[in-house]
């Protein structure tokens, strides 16, 4: 194990899938917990340098326990520093390998919609409706959903995180339908709404303008645009109807291995899109107690503008 | 907001969830990470005390990145303090209401092991099995599985945390089963092993060693008794058959709101049992290459003894 080298510290239940799967660094299998025992290996001091050597830590993904442990057991002999979340920011664009993996997932999670189109009716459950989703999504092949699946129906569109519940589908109303899989290790995430039965004015007026922000949004992706910028212009078309304070989450945030990654798409934020980053335009707007309405797809930055990955058919649909 | 009052600090994305939930709290809808927002409105001094007041925070699950976030904007005016996990201990201990939530999840979970049988069979890919699972959890109203389905067959099984794969059933062998279900917010864990085709002896010699040693650790719960003695009880057996060094995990942890809680019942863990704490007992040999066996049962500790919630049958079925 020389100073170049790399190990991996994890414990006694995953020594059969390290050691299949590891292939560029040395695992080493122990019984406290892995971060404390690889500081506890450094500190011990076989490397040949002199003086006092610097140990790194991942400070948004170790707790704050884990670090006093850790400072504890080995501060006498390492300076502990606490590093910014270099591997997130890596991950942030994707290369080639990567495209390819997450537009897979993706167009599998967009045909799931199908199946969602298929099921929804009213007085179905929601769940019923998720269930079919999932059931389908494993059959092709995911190893499971990006995240609960959000079927929130009626009064329920309005609640941001709705997953599917023992709610029946509202005889009217709006039905957002949210939704990812992970497939080969991607993620995939996809919000349509669909409307339940005859669409008054009101309600269509409010799916359009989601609409046209995502639109907007969408066409303001290219390398070099601010992710500020790209939440601006979402807002900016909700403002004209007057919706801006119902869309109470970010336009969209980056995803990949994990369904959230970095860069957030939001008012505050600094990054700069680059090429080969991925990442969700969904805007929403969300009348408590009334409707809501999300629409989402995953574009991917390219080095002028942006590809949509999801399937674009985002006229509003209405079930009978 | 008196001394005794208490506040949820959330986002937006929470705003009518919140609403409707939270009963015993105030509501603070904030745009910064509600841990934040929380400590600068505490150390903006709305409290009548004098001196610096003291702010506990769960050292386990803040990261190291938030707690410095947090000293920097306040440490001026509040003592920050690692709180040990206050929460985590006193869930240790379920109410009735609890045991007879988790009673029920347990129930569904338990009878999704039928659904397992009949798919299983040679050739069917293992995310099939999973799938089907998962449906029929889904339409009986589970709001999700509490952790990824395992069904590891022929060498898999030898793979702890085997998550259904694209492989198919092999031919012959055992098949790793370990499922959950999440039902009204409490978590199931069951484990059963069954073999396809033909047993030799030595399998069933494993598979024998394991139920003992499970029956053998549910034999030792009872109030008063230290979860390291628990574990040393399923080892002990295990040691006679010489396949202690292929019991490569932990004997069982507790489960509630969330599919791993307090205690972990292990060998060096210093708790004791105590009446309501609800654990699993999941012994287990895995012989890397070759193949593995797990049995698993969710216990509550009575006032002496303990009641099995999972229904018992533990003979080894065989699938042809």
């Amino acid at each position: 194990m020389g100073e170049a080298g790399a190990t991996l510290f994890t414990d006694g239940r995953y020594r059969t899938q390290a050691t299949s799967e590891v292939a560029a660094a040395r695992v080493a299998i122990v019984r406290k917990a892995p971060a404390l025992a690889a500081a506890e290996w450094m500190a011990s001091g076989k490397g040949r340098e002199r003086g006092k050597k610097t140990l790194g830590f991942e400070a948004e993904s170790t707790s704050a326990a884990m670090r006093d442990r850790i400072a504890e057991a080995v501060s006498s002999k390492l300076r502990l520093r606490a590093a910014p979340p270099l591997v997130e920011r890596a991950r942030m664009v994707k290369d080639a390998d990567e495209i390819r993996s997450i537009r897979r997932a993706v167009e599998m999670g967009a045909n799931l919609f199908s199946t969602a189109l298929k099921t929804i009716r009213p007085g179905v459950r929601e769940v019923e409706v998720a269930a079919a989703m999932e059931y389908q999504a494993r059959r092709r092949g995911a190893e499971g959903m990006s995240f609960s699946t959000i079927i929130a129906s009626g009064t329920r569109s309005a609640v941001i995180h709705g997953r599917a519940s023992e709610a029946t589908i509202a005889p009217r109303g709006f039905v957002v339908c949210d939704f990812g899989v992970i497939l080969a290790g991607y993620c995939s995430d996809r919000t349509r709404t669909v409307h339940v039965g005859t669409v008054v004015r009101e309600s269509r007026r409010m799916y359009q303008a989601v609409l046209e922000a995502q639109q907007a949004a969408i066409a303001a992706v290219r390398p070099g645009v601010g992710v500020a910028e790209i939440d601006a212009a979402a807002r900016k078309i909700l403002r004209k109807s007057k919706l801006a304070r119902y869309f109470t989450h970010s336009t969209g945030h980056g995803l990949g291995l994990e369904i959230h990654e970095a860069p957030r798409v939001a008012a505050g934020q600094t990054q700069e899109l680059e090429p080969g980053m991925v990442i969700t335009i969904e805007p929403g707007a969300y009348i408590p107690g009334e409707q809501g309405v999300r629409i989402e797809d995953v574009v991917v930055v390219c080095s002028s503008g942006c590809e949509v990955l999801t399937p674009t058919d985002k006229e509003l649909i209405i079930v009978d």
